[in-house]
C-alpha cells in the first residue's frame, strides 16, 4: 500500500511536508576511501590505474593502452547489432541530436550608445569525460544522452570510461558510443576512472568536465574533483509526478507510475488527482500490474515505501503542490496541458497530455533524460549543450568611449579604497598617447 | 622582484607548469566549525542566529526582526550619498543592467516533422540570497554585480545578508542595494547567514540559490549547503593576464598589473610580451609605482610572490600560453585585439585594446565582475542572468505522433530490461482510447 494524502484533511500540510523532506538516499560514507583512491591515481598515474582496475574489476592488464577500446571495436559492436535495435538506436540518436542542436546558444555583440564594444560569446570546453556504469546497469540511452550534447557543443575530445568487470563491456553501450561519436573509450571505472579523467595519467590526458551517472564511489569522486574540473549535478533516485484527471485510463497512469518505481527501491512515484474514485482505480491498477513486471520486487518496494497518491478538491490546487514537489519528471495527463504547464515554475521535464508517457522522454523524444532530482529542479536544469560550454564577456573601449565611462569608474574605485584600480584608469586620461 | 620566464629558455616548460600549478589559497580547514554552525541554525532557527550574531559580530538583538534593514533605510542611504558618487553608482547600475538584459535567454518550441511538440523554456528561481561581506571590504560594486542579474532574471525575492560588526553596515553597500532593487536585507553574516538562507528560520524564509563572495567560513558553508540550494562558484584570489606589445606605455600596463595585485597578497598578475626591453620597462614601472599605492604592502607581496613576466619570441606563441593560463581577466593590449581574441578559447573576461584597463570592467563597463579563477575558466563562466534561471524541457505527443516514435522507445526499453518503461508505451498502442 502506498501513501494516500487528501488535501482536504486537517493533517495534509504536515503529511505533505514530510513527503517532500523524505530522504531516500543512503548516506553511504565512502569519502575517505575515495580520497585515497584519488590520491593514488594522482601520484602514481598509470600504475595505480592498472592496479585498482585489477583489484576492483578483476581485469588485469600490463599497460593502460590495453584498456583502450578502438573506434573499430566500437563500430563493429554497432555493425553486429540486431537491425531493428540498431534502427531504434539511430532514431533515438537522431532525435536527441536534433533537439540539442536547437540549444546551441548565440552570443551577442555590438557597440553601445557610448561607443563601447560589448560582447558575450560561448566556447566549448576542450575535453569532456563521460562516466558510464558497467555490467548490467549499463544503459545505451545514457551514453547517447551524455555524449551527444558534448558533441553538439563542439567539444573536441569526448572520452568515455566504462568499468569492464572481468573484462566485459556491454556491446550495446559500445554501439551507442559509436553512434554518438565518442572519440576515446577506456575500460576503467569507479573513483579511479574519475581520478584519471580529472588529473590525467601518463596514458590518459585530463579532461575539463566530467558527466554521467555512477554509484556512491563515483558520485563522491566527482564531488571531490570538482574545482579541478567541472561536473554535472549528482543525480539522486528517479522521480515522477503524474497529474491525472478522471478522464484517463487508470492502467495507463499505473504503468507510468511503475516506470519510475522499477528503476530503484528509492525511486519515487507520486500522482495528484482531483477524483477519489480515480485514485482508487489507479491504486488497484498498480496492484494488479505489479506482479506482471520483471522488476516486481524493486517496483513494489519503491511504490510501498516512497509512492504517494494525493487527492485535491480541484485541479486549481495542483500547481502549488507540483511546484513544491519540483519533480524531475512531470506528466500532465489532463485536458489543455499547455495551459497547466504555464502554472508550473519548477520541473526538470514536462510531458504534455495523455499520449506522452515519461518513458518516451527516456529514449526517443529528444530532450535529455539527465534531469535534476530531489527538489533541485527549483534551482537547476537537466543536462544540455550549455553544460559543455562556457561564456566569455568582451569589452573594448577606444579613447573616446573610455573618456565617457572611466570617470564613474574612478569615483567608485576610490570609494572602495582601491587606488591602483583608480590609477589604471586615471593614467589613461591624464597621460594619453 | 617578480618571476621572469622566457619561452626560449630550455627550462621554460617546467617553470610555466609550476606557475600554473601554484596553489595560492590557504587551506584553512574550517569544515567542522562550519558544519556545527549550520546544524545549530537548522535546528534552533532564530535563537541560534541571534546568539551567533552576538558572538561573532558583537551585535546583540532580541529578535531577528530587529536585524532587518528596511527599504526606507536603504533609500535614505542612497539619498544621503555625495551626488557625484551617487551619479557614478547610477551609471554603473544602468550599464550593468543593460548588459545583463541582453543575456535573458529565449526558449524555443514547435512541432517537429513527426508532429511531436518539443520546447525548452527558462524560468527564474523563486528566491536568491546575496552574501555581502561586512566591514571595510564591503564593496558596493559587488552588490550591483550580484543583485542586478537576479533582478533581470525575474527572481521575486532578492535577499541580501551582510554582517554588521558592532552594528555597522557600510552605507555605500545599502545605497547600492537600494539602486539594485534588493527586496530584503538582514544584518547577519558568516556561516550562520548562509544557513539561514539555505534552511530558513522562523523569521527568514529560505532561498533557492546563494551567491556572493565571502571568507573561508562563508565559502565552506556554501559548499556544505550545496544540494539543498544552488550556489555560484567559489571564487579564489583575483588574477589578471596582460598581453602587451612594445607599443604600450609601460606605466599603463604596470598600473593594470597592480590593480589586481592590490586586491590580495594571493592575487596573481602576469604579463606576456614579445619584447624583452618592454618587459624590463614594465618591471621598472611597477617598482616605481608601488610606493605610491595606499595598498603598497599587499600589492608588493602579491607581485613578488605570485606575479610573473613572460617573454615570447613572437606573439604567435601567446594564445597557447594564454589558453593554458585560462585567466579570470585577460587584457589584449596590442593591435587588432579582436583578431587575437579569436584565438583565445579560455578566459573569464577579455579586455580589448590599449584603452580598456581591466578596472573599467570592475565597475562600469557592464559585464559581470564575478568571474572564474584558478584556471576554472576552462570549464566555467562568470556570473550571469542564466545562473538565476533553470531550463525545463517539454514534450507533447498526440496519438499519431506517439505511434510514430514509440516503437523505437519500446525496443530500447526492452533492450535495457526496463519492462514497465516498455509497458507504459505499449499499453497506449494496444489499448487506445
Amino acid at each position: 500500500m502506498t501513501a494516500r494524502l487528501d488535501f482536504n484533511q486537517a493533517d495534509f500540510e504536515p503529511q505533505f511536508a514530510a513527503l517532500l523532506d523524505s530522504k531516500r538516499e543512503s548516506d553511504q560514507d565512502v569519502a575517505d576511501i575515495v580520497a585515497s583512491i584519488l590520491a593514488r591515481v594522482r601520484n602514481e598515474g598509470d600504475a595505480a590505474l592498472l592496479d585498482l582496475t585489477a583489484q576492483f574489476d578483476h581485469f588485469q592488464q600490463d599497460n593502460v593502452a590495453a584498456l583502450a577500446i578502438s573506434k573499430a571495436e566500437m563500430q563493429s559492436a554497432l555493425d553486429e547489432l540486431d537491425p531493428t535495435l540498431r534502427a531504434a538506436l539511430v532514431t533515438a540518436c537522431d532525435r536527441i541530436r536534433a533537439f540539442h542542436e536547437k540549444q546551441v546558444p548565440d552570443g551577442f555583440g555590438g557597440l553601445d550608445d557610448d561607443g563601447v564594444a560589448l560582447a558575450m560569446r560561448y566556447t566549448p570546453v576542450d575535453a569532456a569525460g563521460l562516466y558510464v556504469p558497467g555490467g548490467k546497469a549499463a544503459y545505451p540511452s545514457s551514453v547517447l544522452m551524455n555524449a551527444i550534447p558534448a558533441a553538439v557543443a563542439g567539444v573536441e575530445r569526448r572520452v568515455m570510461v566504462v568499468p569492464a568487470p572481468d573484462g566485459y563491456v556491454n556491446p550495446l553501450v559500445l554501439a551507442a558510443a559509436a553512434l554518438a561519436d565518442v572519440t576515446e573509450v577506456w575500460r576503467i571505472g569507479g573513483a579511479q576512472a574519475v581520478a584519471a579523467l580529472a588529473y590525467g595519467t601518463q596514458s590518459i590526458a585530463p579532461v575539463d568536465k566530467i558527466v554521467g551517472p555512477g554509484n556512491a564511489f563515483v558520485a563522491t569522486a566527482k564531488r571531490q574533483v570538482f574545482g579541478t574540473v567541472g561536473i554535472d549535478s549528482i543525480a539522486g533516485p528517479s522521480e515522477i509526478l503524474v497529474i491525472a484527471d478522471a478522464q484517463n485510463d487508470p492502467e495507463w497512469i499505473a504503468a507510468d507510475l511503475l516506470s519510475q518505481a522499477e528503476h530503484d527501491e528509492a525511486a519515487q512515484s507520486i500522482m495528484i488527482t482531483d477524483d477519489a474514485d480515480f485514485a482508487d482505480a489507479v491504486d488497484a491498477a498498480v496492484a494488479a500490474m505489479l506482479p506482471r513486471l520483471d522488476r516486481v520486487a524493486v517496483a513494489s518496494q519503491s511504490w510501498a515505501d516512497n509512492g504517494a497518491i494525493i487527492t485535491v478538491p480541484d485541479m486549481a490546487k495542483m500547481p502549488e503542490l507540483a511546484n513544491r514537489i519540483a519533480a524531475e519528471h512531470l506528466e500532465l495527463a489532463l485536458d489543455d496541458p499547455e495551459k497547466w504547464a504555464g502554472d508550473i515554475r519548477h520541473a526538470g521535464a514536462i510531458f504534455l497530455g495523455r499520449y506522452t508517457p515519461e518513458a518516451i522522454g527516456d529514449y526517443v523524444a529528444g530532450p535529455n533524460h539527465v534531469l535534476p532530482t530531489a527538489r533541485t529542479a527549483k534551482f537547476s536544469s537537466g543536462l544540455g549543450v550549455v553544460d559543455f560550454m562556457k561564456r566569455t564577456t568582451l569589452v573594448g573601449c577606444d579613447a573616446a568611449s573610455f573618456a565617457k565611462i572611466a570617470p564613474a569608474g574612478v569615483k567608485l574605485a576610490n570609494a572602495e579604497g582601491l587606488g591602483a584600480h583608480a590609477l589604471s584608469m586615471t593614467i589613461r586620461m591624464t597621460k594619453p598617447v
